[in-house]
């Protein structure tokens, strides 16, 4: 018999997230039939695409999403002997049975030198977000001018590596200094702290004053219609997330973008990495090879224990990590 | 000898634009040197784009921007012979001297029942859009259902057939009930008069309850953002015109529209037909092509007089045309 425990949404979120919307609850395992497999969570993911599917996706009382790294303890399934690892979207839980179903084999030849927890950052989901914003929706040049926001977040940070590695110049802006200097590290050509620089819009004038041919928009809100305002002829911009406006009680508002987006012909489009599923093994490979030639820097933002999970969480939609948030059992 | 006469604007327009912009001005004309033309207007367009490029293109005491289609009466340059027709972007002018440069003969074949007006219209700058916005921005396919708003406009009138002829669903909306009875006249699926149904979002609803593949935005501002909402997932929308904010004083706002984009993964993008000058001459061929088969009707607001051009613009931008807005003299 195993104890799993797994952390409830109690209440819908409203407004900004607090303990209360939260439950943590324990239930025993039954044993595992044939085909199933018994997995327990290495480590685990928080993100931010939690606060807005849970509106979406989920009632009150069902087990919090999300993916995890697990490994195979107990198996009646040949597709999944014990020992090996596996990226599950069980939710928050310590502990799930499977049939292994949805269950994606972490590479068999994953190095023994990279941490199996890159498998939900760079060599994951995010990484995977930051290939084809790039590569599918704003179709990058060499040469170009990329500007990235949220950009010493999970995925921000890798849109910033990877343009610089096709070639590109990298404006990111971040949060607190200590991101600041994260980005500098990366390699980013100008960076700077949105809170201090008090005009954004002469920050991001200073920081290109030719102007912008793409933008990766982590951001959303009010300073995304602000970015707008300096993009290129023939700007494009990909909408990956809208973390700035996850919390709203009531909707933000700015500027309507339609004759800026005429008159500069500028094409905005949203954008889920699920799009291009088919991808995902040669984009995973090509993320890997980076980070073994050291092209793809890496950090996480590690919280020990799953009952930490919700701090975590909670701690990310208050921009409290550089690099990808992560917990670790 | 030859007098011309010219509208100018005296003064740049600051929200609505009325009487004190314009001056009516008369010069005359030196003889022709070799290598010119002498040009007369008998036909002049006032378009809503007018109201935005004075703004960006011109300083006060420019003559108002604008094309016309006009005979060639004297000539010392054998492109352009006597009693010809070209479309020239010269202007609010009864009379012109050009170098040619720019001059658009037009189709040598045009047919003799076919008024030369519409090389303003359905086979010229708005007709190429509807095309472009339709064929190149939305990527409209047999089958979708489409909304275009500002629906029995020059351009809105001709998307509507368009999509019909490329087998789509067509919703279209317009300001008075007589521009929807001409919606009803040109075979559009659904039509309503914004201005009367109480709940855009209702109607919009009723319309297509299973949503919208494509939406040809003439309009923009707040509106535009109750539409974005009924889009499908995956999407577009052209943005080809923002006339409910042209004569904005304070800039409109509305919701931000990221997270919706990004959940839809809806794809926005403005435009101008110029960015495909290359395909012009063919595109105008299909289009007196469909006139001639009856399958595009043409529909013109002809203002007698050149005298009453800016009264005719000011009507524009009121929405007082049904079709293209024409100047004949």
């Amino acid at each position: 018999m195993v104890q799993a425990k797994f952390w409830v949404l109690v209440k819908h979120f409203d407004g900004v997230p607090n303990d209360s919307n939260f439950k943590l609850k324990v239930e025993e395992l039954p044993n595992i039939k044939d085909g199933e497999v018994l997995l327990e969570a290495v480590f685990l993911s928080v993100d931010p695409y939690m606060r807005v599917f849970s509106k979406l996706f989920m009632k009150e009382g069902d087990v919090m999403i999300g993916a995890q790294v697990a490994k195979v303890i107990e198996s009646k399934n040949s597709a999944f002997p014990v020992g090996s690892h596996v990226v599950s979207d069980c939710g928050w839980r310590t502990h799930t049975i499977s049939e292994g179903k949805g269950l994606l084999p972490v590479m068999a030849d994953w190095p023994k030198d990279v941490s199996l927890s890159l498998a939900l950052g760079t060599i994951g989901m995010p990484g995977l977000t930051a290939v084809y914003g790039i590569e599918e929706i704003l179709g990058l040049q060499k040469g170009e001018t990329l500007l990235v926001n949220a950009a010493a977040g999970a995925v921000g940070s890798l849109v910033g590596q990877i343009a610089k590695i096709k070639g590109c110049k990298v404006v990111g802006s971040a949060g607190t200094e200590a991101k600041v200097a994260f980005l500098k590290e990366l390699g980013f050509d100008v960076y700077f702290n949105y809170k201090t620089v008090g005009s954004l819009e002469e920050a991001l004038r200073n920081a290109s004053p030719e102007g912008y041919d793409c933008f990766f928009d982590n951001v959303g809100g009010p300073s995304s219609s602000v970015a707008l305002e300096q993009m290129k002829k023939f700007g494009r911009i990909a909408l990956c997330g809208s973390i700035s406006t996850y919390n709203d009680i009531t909707p933000q508002t700015g500027p309507c973008p339609q004759l800026t987006m005429i008159l500069k012909e500028i094409k905005m489009e949203g954008f889920l990495q699920a799009r291009w599923e088919h991808k995902h093994p040669e984009t995973l490979r090509k993320l890997m090879t980076w980070v073994k030639e050291g092209k793809l820097k890496t950090r996480e933002h590690i919280t020990k224990g799953f009952d930490n999970m919700p701090a975590a969480f909670m701690g990310l939609l208050k921009g409290d990590n550089i690099g990808k948030a992560i917990i670790a059992i």
